[in-house]
């Protein structure tokens, strides 16, 4: 059906439909890998539990890391030094990663037989949610440390989000958070929200986590559990 | 001097440079208020400090608030309940607050007789580095809890700051955090950043913040300490 003009949005909007775009060509090329968007405030603690994750599970699972940081590789080199197969991306000071930056990554990391890809964003609780990487899941980490009020003031990681973690539960006898009320206000936002309590220091919910994750990569594979 | 045209730089450029004009209209007109810029992550305890610097400072100081979030006006009814002459900014959504937001929020907010306008920004190490809000300082809070790689991480913050506030730090004999390994890293990024480490719950290093806000009203007022 011909016509004679197009109507185009404003120029955000056209970037982040360019962005959705090359976040579908980045399901089309992983259709066999479990890919997981890994988002939080700084310092929640999501480089750590990639390393436990990968320690748990290097036997069962091939696993593969891209990390985003504004500057420095300190987290890939972090990975690398327990054995993970992790590529940095450096944003040049940008506040999230794009999908375009996942794709020039891919042609970087090794992804033979890889089972399981995670994209650690950049540690910002905003920025991050408007932007599709061609991810299966997001996995929003909550640390406890952080306060309990977060997912009513930051609301669209949380309804954007498959899993919240509250991470940092070994801290909770400490700081003033209730895990039962960040639940509720949480799930306000997004009904369908799953949460699991975690901490890398005492190993609390880490089996929950790897079996969630483990599900995951099964369903991708359509394998039946 | 006439001339043909005008080279402009892009878009965004332009936009910051507009932001940075209505910085400079806020100066002029807080011209007898000292104005201070507080930064972080989310949840590193910026109102909780806000509202523990009201009750120190209360006798001796006239304290304002403007507090940003992306949602919600929890922040500004927590500071009210103390007594703080508190009005909220809620960002809709935004990642950070921008100078002409300062200034519309100027005219809802009575600073007849105020010595000391904080601007709490958004919970975000990144974006809010970026824009100029008319304040006299900057000053980041870096919870001891978001691990001390920070500072190199996020360098544009640090760099912009001129006071680095280690908060939680009663937390530092549970967490792996460095307060002399974040002062080198940070004082490598910007060699004249002061550091105090703080803690709302104990009182460490509270006297040593309000002493600071105290010389700094008064060089704005011209008094001599």
């Amino acid at each position: 059906m011909p016509v004679g003009s197009v109507q185009c949005d404003n120029t955000t909007l056209n970037l982040l439909k360019a962005n959705d775009f090359v976040a579908k060509a980045i399901r089309e090329r992983l259709k066999d890998v479990c890919v997981i968007n890994v988002c939080s405030s700084p310092g929640s603690g999501k480089t750590t539990l990639m390393q436990e994750t990968g320690k748990r599970l290097s036997s069962e699972l091939n696993i593969a890391v891209l990390v985003g940081d504004p500057e420095t590789e300190r987290d890939a080199v972090r990975m690398r030094e327990v054995g993970i197969n992790a590529l940095q991306i450096v944003t040049g000071g940008m506040c999230h990663i794009e999908a375009q930056m996942v794709l020039q990554a891919l042609d970087h990391i090794n992804l033979d037989g890889v089972d399981l890809l995670f994209i650690e964003n950049v540690g910002n609780l905003l920025c991050p949610a408007a932007f599709d990487l061609g991810e299966d899941y997001r996995v929003t980490l909550l640390a406890s440390t952080e306060g309990d009020d977060k997912p009513k003031k930051y609301p669209r990681m949380f309804l954007t989000s498959e899993l919240m973690l509250v991470s940092k539960a070994d801290l909770l006898p400490y700081v003033p958070f209730s895990v039962e009320a960040v639940t509720k206000d949480a799930r306000e936002v997004n009904p369908n929200l799953e949460v699991i309590s975690i901490s890398t220091l005492n190993g609390e919910g880490i089996d929950a986590w790897c079996s969630w994750l483990k599900d995951k990569v099964r369903a991708k594979k359509g394998i039946k559990g």
